[in-house]
């Protein structure tokens, strides 16, 4: 039997476009979300609303901003709901009209640990005007467990909707999402707990089943795993598992078979050994994202080493 | 802390070969095993002992067949045991040497629930000959329960090694890897149980990890995950994961850069849509490796509906 609480988010556009600038074309992009919509997905998250006085438009495509006609010109009201996130420090907090006329639904917060404060604080003022609102806790396989917990109970007192772990290294596998996943759950009663994963380790996948047995029912995926570095849980396996009838992957399928096959030779997402190496050492994929552009010049051997020794994370 | 009782096998060349006729220069090979010696791995898997008199050694290359001479040509006796796979009903009685004057160390026996009468059989005489013997039961997500159950009993009262769980389709995830885990330790108590993944549903290095959580000791894997159509389990990933201080990773990576990024991009296996299909839907991955040769000229929705509705399997 299928938990009909469970609920997709697609983020191929918003994480697809750390990989690009987010510099998709309107065309796709409004065929990425009638398939998604016809996929039954449950959210689609189209972009950053970045603040455009720190973020030059004439460096990014639209989907670093989401303009709200930029929205209108490729998305409409269905049932499946149309998300954007914003991030602690970069975000215009004049940048958002009242939810009843726009055509965004959820705004999700990305924060540190550190940040959460103002995490809250962005998010009190997003939830105030009448959108859902998550928060999206990045990179916890790098915080300390007192400030997580800290952070996570600073949450459970707000009014907020979601609040999602994210792996964002790749780094974990299924014992760490166990704990984690029962520890968002627990001290988060209330509210709904998401996942987000990435595939460095070939694990995003595994990851995500694993949280959905532990009770968690809100899922990211993108489109052949598109994301940064070696991408995200794969929306249509997470798809072809989920056993809500209302789900159909085939869209899905006809979307790879149209974009993202040709995409990801350009842009090199998915399983490729730099991203695996910061996967295992737990490590931001910016450094393996440089070598993958050929700036490096050293062997993967002696890219490891170098991570291994490196002082910092 | 480490299980030391965890062994590594490297299945590159034989699963590999699945996906070039067994077409490995000798000097790869050489390379192959002299790296994965260097690796720490425990066995080292370079073919199928193919009865000559079935398959014609014009059609193959070596490995297929594995004769005594060429598997001198690549390897040498060190800590990294050579291992042969020999399917039921393909194999030549009279084909093994004494093990005192082979190379080999272990013989796996490769066979279907239906066939482990024969393969018993076929084991039988191999131990006889000194060899360790393992049995391989292949496509369980196919098999009846009792039928299973029946053929573990049988397999518990032989003098065999090894016996492995093999997820043939790729079909599996984590809570059927527990379930079929606790099962075979359970009615093969002291033997040694294995564990052979495919990928193409990429949970293959995730299964791998969940039957060393329920206490599964002997794990397959290959070099950058190559094998038939998805591959399997990622050796590098596998090294990195496991804490035994013997294994180094580093010479994996090596053999990655110089020889399996080209071979990756030939012979196609990892995440492919069609494969990801025949996964899904626990199908045989003929049809998706036809389909990737576009023999099949159809739509990658076409080609699911189409084996969804299959009366087959």
């Amino acid at each position: 039997m299928f938990r009909p609480e469970i609920k997709v988010l697609d983020c191929t556009i918003r994480d697809g476009g750390l990989m690009n600038d987010w510099h998709f074309d309107k065309a796709l992009v409004k065929d990425v979300f009638h398939g998604l919509a016809q996929a039954g997905v449950d959210y689609v998250e189209l972009g950053y609303r970045a603040d455009k006085k720190q973020f030059n438009p004439k460096d990014f495509g639209p989907w670093r901003f989401c303009d709200e006609q930029d929205l209108r010109d490729v998305a409409y009201e269905c049932d499946t709901k149309l998300s954007i996130m914003v991030d602690v420090g970069r975000t215009d907090y004049d940048a958002f009209l009242p939810a009843s006329e726009s055509l965004v639904k959820l705004v999700r917060v990305a924060t540190y640990v550190k940040d959460v404060d103002k995490a809250i604080h962005l998010g009190n003022h997003v939830k105030s005007m009448g959108y859902e609102v998550a928060v999206n806790i990045m990179a916890v396989s790098h915080a300390l467990e007192p400030d997580l917990d800290e952070a996570l109970d600073e949450l459970a007192a707000t009014n907020f909707d979601m609040v999602y772990l994210v792996d964002s290294f790749g780094y974990f596998y299924s014992e760490q999402i166990h704990y984690l996943a029962e520890k968002y759950l627990t001290r988060l009663k209330g509210k709904q707990v998401g996942i987000h994963c990435h595939d460095n380790r070939n694990l995003a996948f595994a990851n995500t089943i694993e949280g959905i047995i532990k009770g968690i029912n809100r899922l990211d995926a993108t489109i052949y795993g598109i994301g940064r570095a070696a991408g995200n849980c794969q929306l249509e396996m997470l798809m072809a598992f989920l056993k809500n009838p209302k789900f159909d992957v085939r869209p899905i399928f006809d979307l790879i078979a149209k974009y993202f096959i040709d995409m990801k030779k350009e842009l090199r997402w998915g399983y490729e050994i730099p991203y695996a190496i910061t996967g295992v050492l737990n490590k931001h994929p910016r450094a393996a994202m440089a070598f993958m552009k050929g700036v490096h010049g050293s062997t993967f051997s002696e890219f490891y080493d170098e991570l291994l020794n490196a002082d910092d994370i």
